[in-house]
């Protein structure tokens, strides 16, 4: 089937509905709740045998700030504009600033919709540095906020906002209560459905869908709107190959499999554009445990090339740009300790670290040049080359010692996208000359959102901007 | 005017041809030129006054292997596969690899078809390192084939195929004579006359187009097909910010005033799809004179951080990754002088490089490691970090030193965009599913070609890659 059906083709729609959310994952849900809030007829289509998507997969962290409840509660300072800085720090000149606004002057309304879905949030701060905070706490640092360059612009925040009690589950816990909100609010979710095709007026406009249920295409009208919430393309291997060709083959492809692009696809088939497909997030979990920050991160040259201090997002952006994705961590015998969530390979161990840079091939003195002149300041609390913050500096002296790998070749790091269709805040697709699709819409990783680059990205980011933007799109679609 | 008009909306054509090709520059002369002879009536629409297009503006370089008669003629070894080789190796992962297999099996007889248009090329080889030889010979080294890591897959071979005598003025020479066959060839070229829509069919097949001639909108019939060679997008700000966000502000915009995007945008609004956006040549002209090569650029930490015989593009791709785009070149009294092309300013001179460091603000001992290391390996003829070629391996001990600024936004470098819409070789414009647009079809840098990355790209990769797959665009379009 074509992935467009003009309307005349179709003489009487099967069903109908006012909005047709595609996806009932993080975006999708939000959507569909805002949407049938406003009074619209809602209907959802989810191509697997259950909702929850990626963010059901999640920990659903949720970067939110500006002072939401949680931190008010906790005493934790932060603004509007003390966390606009910091994401404009984060996105530079690669970010869509009313869409960042917006979001930024909305968060802690956002925060409090999370709450009022009935999903758990306690008020404890992990202060320590985690991926996920292990111990029941709801508060906790997600991102490069402590680290360098980002100090300079903001004043560090706390703004991962985790379910409390949920460990790795968060997404669970939330998406259960999110998708159950979309149930008593008289949504129709049908499951097993898979959208195949858009519909079409002669004017363009988009007035309802073709999905695959139970072996047959069945069409469904959509009087206020389609709203695209499928999830990226991480998992449809033509169009990684297409967008990211270098990341292609190091990638552990990080999603759930819905993310085939459905959405992107059909949403250009439409006319719509897409931006920034060739960006994604990378993540080389070199923490926990946090002690592993006390090593300095070397490429093939025995250079150092970030400080050790940032999120794995941003140490996996810079990964990728040394010579043939070859990183190591030196570490000594004080600081050692493998790390939590990655296999690594121990290249050379030595009592002293020119021993180690022989065994593991470095050209001679390039290895201990760069351990001395990274001692010598770290004695005396300063990191003069990239800023690591203080409290990680120290000197690096107790034998043995050890370079460990980081190659990516054989970490193979998460990976997923961050392009996808051109949509304005609202979530109205957007075709190349900047026009609407009437009657198009879409949120989550379906859309270019707010995180735009791995060098910037802290967890949560995602789902605070998918179901921040999803509720947006399900609202504008209601309305139209 | 909207983008596509409905072929329905055009009771009659004002006029009619075979295969309408949109851009008199390089690609399009070229497409124009070949579907003539190919017996098809052609018609060319160029917006500006004249032909040519940025391929006129350059020096007209053809990167062209595997045995030209040129290299023949001058005692250069090279074969295709060596060529492929090099080529794969330039672009990895990021290359489609069908194309590149018809590039390099078709460039010997591309080379002999520019000869036959009339266009002089001198029997003479210059071995030295320039941008453009200014010897008059018509053969030289343009790219990275002399330095690492191209040397360990592909035998060095010069490949810049240079008109006779040009100097940097090749592009006229070249596009002079390619245009003198045009006309001769009984195309009708229309100056002045701007794409401004495509005309879809029903079936959605490109069937004409609408062009902005003498203050008037003429809808012209094309049988057989619409090429779109209306050149790459640089000098369109909106799509810069859009695509390019990180280099929209450091950007010199090379080009000539037509590269708005045209051709890219009434691909998409037809259904087509656009691939490698992100992707740019940022060239930093670090030679002639060719003695800069023996200096050695370093990052704001006072690292190398790449080999300094590489081509003035790949030198852009590592320095755009440097902290702030900042790096330096640190060089000796020895070989210092200015450089040719570029305006930089010395930030320290020192008897010592401590002396330069301290001045630079450098942390105490970065730079002067930096130094002795490399000058300790140099005079063995070695650089164990980045393998510069040992031609260009010398001790920089010649005081006094200097550090010079290379900073991006200060130099501003040349820039223009690798991304374009998705094609075929043969020049169908591809919608995202894959399938093909009928009638409509693309060459030269309105589309992804050869050259996808700055990292890999060679001067004359351009102009070969637009003229080669031009023609096949052009052939393939008279043959519909």
């Amino acid at each position: 089937m074509s992935d467009i059906v003009p309307l005349r083709d179709i003489p009487e729609f099967d069903l109908a509905t006012d909005v047709l959310v595609a996806g009932f994952g993080g975006a999708g849900a939000s959507a569909a709740l805002e949407a049938r809030r406003a009074g619209a007829e809602v209907m959802v289509l989810e191509s697997s045998s259950g909702g929850g998507g990626s963010t059901q997969m999640s920990a659903c962290e949720m970067y939110l700030g500006g002072g939401t409840a949680l931190q008010h509660d906790l005493g934790i300072e932060d603004s509007v504009d003390n966390f606009y800085r910091y994401l404009k720090a984060c996105f530079g000149d690669n970010c869509d600033e009313e869409r960042l606004k917006l979001f930024c002057e909305g968060a802690v309304e956002h925060f409090d919709w999370a709450e009022s879905l009935g999903v758990p949030y306690k008020r404890g701060f992990f202060s320590g540095r985690d991926v996920v905070a292990m111990t029941g706490d709801s508060l906790q640092y997600t991102g490069n906020e402590r680290a360098w360059p980002f100090t300079e612009t903001a004043a560090a925040a706390p703004r991962g906002h985790l379910p409390a009690d949920a460990d790795h589950s968060g997404g669970l816990v939330f998406m259960g209560h999110l998708m159950e909100r979309v149930r008593e609010s008289g949504a129709d979710i049908r499951c097993d459905a898979r959208l195949t095709a858009l519909v079409q007026d002669d004017q363009g406009r988009v007035v309802g869908a073709i999905a695959r249920i139970d072996n047959r295409d069945v069409s469904i009208a959509a009087t206020r709107g389609v709203v695209l919430c499928t999830g990226g393309f991480i998992m449809n291997e033509t169009m990684t190959r297409k967008y990211l060709p270098d990341l292609d083959s190091i990638a552990t492809r990080h999603g759930n499999p819905g993310d085939r692009g459905d959405g992107i696809r059909l949403g250009q088939a439409a006319g719509g554009n897409v931006i920034n497909m060739g960006e994604a997030f990378v993540g080389i979990a070199h923490y926990p445990p946090p002690q592993l920050t006390y090593g300095i991160f070397v490429n093939e040259q025995g250079q150092r090339f970030v400080n050790e201090d940032v999120y794995l997002a941003r140490l996996g952006h810079y990964a990728v740009q040394q010579t043939g994705g070859r990183v190591y961590m030196f570490i000594d015998n004080r600081h050692f300790e493998r790390p939590a969530y990655l296999e690594v390979d121990i290249v050379a161990v030595g009592e002293s670290v020119a021993e180690v840079e022989s065994e593991a091939g470095f050209p001679e003195g390039a290895l201990q040049h760069t351990v001395e002149f990274y001692n010598r300041h770290a004695a005396k609390g300063e990191d003069p080359l990239f800023h690591k913050a203080k409290d990680w500096l120290m000197p690096l002296d107790c034998a043995p010692f050890a370079l460990v790998s980081y190659a990516l070749d054989q970490i193979r790091p998460p990976v997923f996208t961050l392009g996808g269709l051109e949509v304005r805040p609202t979530g109205e697709v957007l075709r190349p000359d900047g026009s609407e699709i009437s009657g198009l819409y879409g949120a989550g990783r379906t859309v270019a959102g707010i995180p735009r680059t791995s060098a910037g990205y802290a967890s949560g980011m995602s789902v605070a901007d998918v179901t921040f933007f999803g509720r947006l799109a399900g609202r504008q679609a209601a309305a139209n």
